[in-house]
């Protein structure tokens, strides 16, 4: 197994259509990349059935471990620790916190995911908190915006960990030396702001960062492109991003009742088809899928539970670059110096 | 001037291409209501020279109030009350205060508006805090989210008062008896959120409410529409209402790019025009054009700064709608109770 890079563990289990689309997310990742391993996680005789189907995933690529519980979306937390260490989710998680996997991706639940990552995998020497940062597009490329829902009390530390952290998360994405980080804030001016977010404004201003540091962004500049990395807390960032979520919802749901709702409006939409699937093409969500947990000794990649299979092997690109790009190690090495 | 229900106060010197704007938007607005009278205020012959314009307007229907300061945009709070006393902004609030005229509207600075609201017009007795509502538009209509950013701190209190605040406000404008009111949170499980939050749900839970409770709304569901009055913090409100604003422009921005990049989306563009027409039409921002600020002893709307003439007179027709259904006179019953 010389070739391969990394292994990557894989809960096939969560999220809806699971483990179809799991492991056809896979087959289309082996399309382009054959240097990953996979161990895949959860019921054998299913994933079985599904891996026959595609022509590039065996025993070669990959290694199945049978598991016969899942943590399911209804569960709770406590109750996913207290019954879940046979599942599909602890399993894969057990494998990196054994090292014999260097990443994992789960489409489950997503509180079980960060509990459990927290408990085996543990955080990384001096950082506070985890976090959960997810692609964001914007007119130039993508940024990254955390917390997405990790952490719903944020205190100055946090802000300018994640700072650090998320500046971190984006080089080794995107391989730019000097990231712009700004905190999200509902004004651009010094004045405005809740008191712990004003007095990191001031640390990050006054400290010598490995990144610039922006000052203040508004969310309706996120879209601008002119700041790479956006620190939020997790209570306003996951308004945030399912605010968008919905927003992009309910236009695309517009335009497609009007385009549906006569003869003429098909005529136009088939005179226009080449049009509108680029369109789809370039306002895909299916390609930014991924939140990534941040801070943890190891990449925990949460994906979509109702993500498909090709916003599934979004996820499985997401994963490659952040191992390729080295993340935990440039994360840690932060918190050695700091 | 029997034949008037109403007199509004505007500002109009506030924001951009003013009174240009102003004044076109109060002529589209007598187009169709001549019951409302308006006192406008700002630099005389500028004004004067825009309602030259407009057959429909003259001293019939309006009276001008010359005031040769304005409050700029840039201005802090504190030079705003300072030196402000003599601006159009002051005066058009002072009028309300005299009650020589009903409502304020105003596209000038919002946080000058709101705090020289506070001073002059005063809260209602009982009411802790102002909050800023806006309208947005949703898959059945149109729902109302308040705070939207006058207040970054909330407790328990904040959140139970506005949302019997927003409920006056939904009934007010839209006549609906029994508005149903959800509180913004990052999941729909009673246990997700901050103890703040926590403590509003279970008592909104236990009141006997004059409104439907709906528990927590995720901000993808705002536009489902199953909920009318929609209660959050002014730091997350404003975050969420911006970022919405900035992902339907890069949207639009995307879309529109697409379409123009090439002769043959030229052509299919020109093709489809009723229907691009129709999707301007549905998706227009400039209908929900009117920040309400509530808990004041009469309403003051903010228009925003960059609303052109159009989205002027829909921030009139909302204030006429807010006159109409008797908002503040609803808002006080409340808390004469209470």
């Amino acid at each position: 197994m010389s070739s391969f890079n990394y292994t990557i563990a894989i809960d096939a289990m969560g999220g809806e259509s699971s483990p179809k689309k799991i492991i056809e997310g896979i087959s289309l990742f082996l399309e382009e990349d054959k240097e990953i391993y996979f161990n895949i996680f959860g019921k054998k005789d299913l994933i079985i059935k599904e891996i026959d189907k595609y022509k590039n995933i065996s025993t070669e690529n990959c290694k199945i471990i049978n598991c016969e519980t899942q943590i399911e979306d209804k569960n709770s937390v406590r109750d996913a620790i207290k019954v879940g260490k046979e599942s599909s989710m602890w399993k894969a998680i057990e494998r990196v916190k054994n090292k014999e996997s260097d990443l994992i991706i789960s489409s489950g639940n997503t509180g079980a995911l960060l509990v459990i990552s927290k408990l085996l995998i543990k955080m990384i020497d001096g950082v506070d908190k985890p976090a959960i940062a997810g692609l964001w597009p914007n007119f130039q490329g993508v940024s990254v915006v955390l917390d997405l829902g990790a952490n719903i009390e944020f205190n100055e530390k946090n802000y300018v960990e994640f700072s650090k952290i998320g500046a971190e998360l984006y080089r080794s994405i995107f391989e730019k030396k000097d990231p712009r980080v700004s905190l999200l804030n509902i004004g651009s001016e010094e004045i405005k702001g809740h008191e712990e977010l004003k007095s990191a404004f001031r640390t990050l201003n006054a400290n010598k960062n490995n990144f610039i540091f922006k000052g203040y962004i508004e969310g309706n500049h996120i879209k601008d492109g002119d700041v790479d990395v956006i620190i939020t807390d997790g209570f306003s960032g996951n308004i945030a991003l399912k605010t968008a979520e919905g927003t992009v919802n309910y236009m695309t749901t517009e335009i497609k009742k009007i385009f549906s709702s006569s003869l003429f409006g098909k005529i136009c939409y088939l005179f226009s088809l080449p049009l509108f699937k680029k369109i789809k093409k370039t306002l895909d969500p299916r390609k930014y899928n991924g939140g990534i947990f941040l801070g943890l000794n190891a990449p925990v990649i949460k994906s979509h539970g109702s993500a498909d299979s090709f916003a599934f092997f979004y996820s499985i690109k997401l994963s490659a670059k952040i191992l390729r790009g080295g993340l935990v190690k440039r994360i840690k090495s932060n918190f050695e110096n700091g």
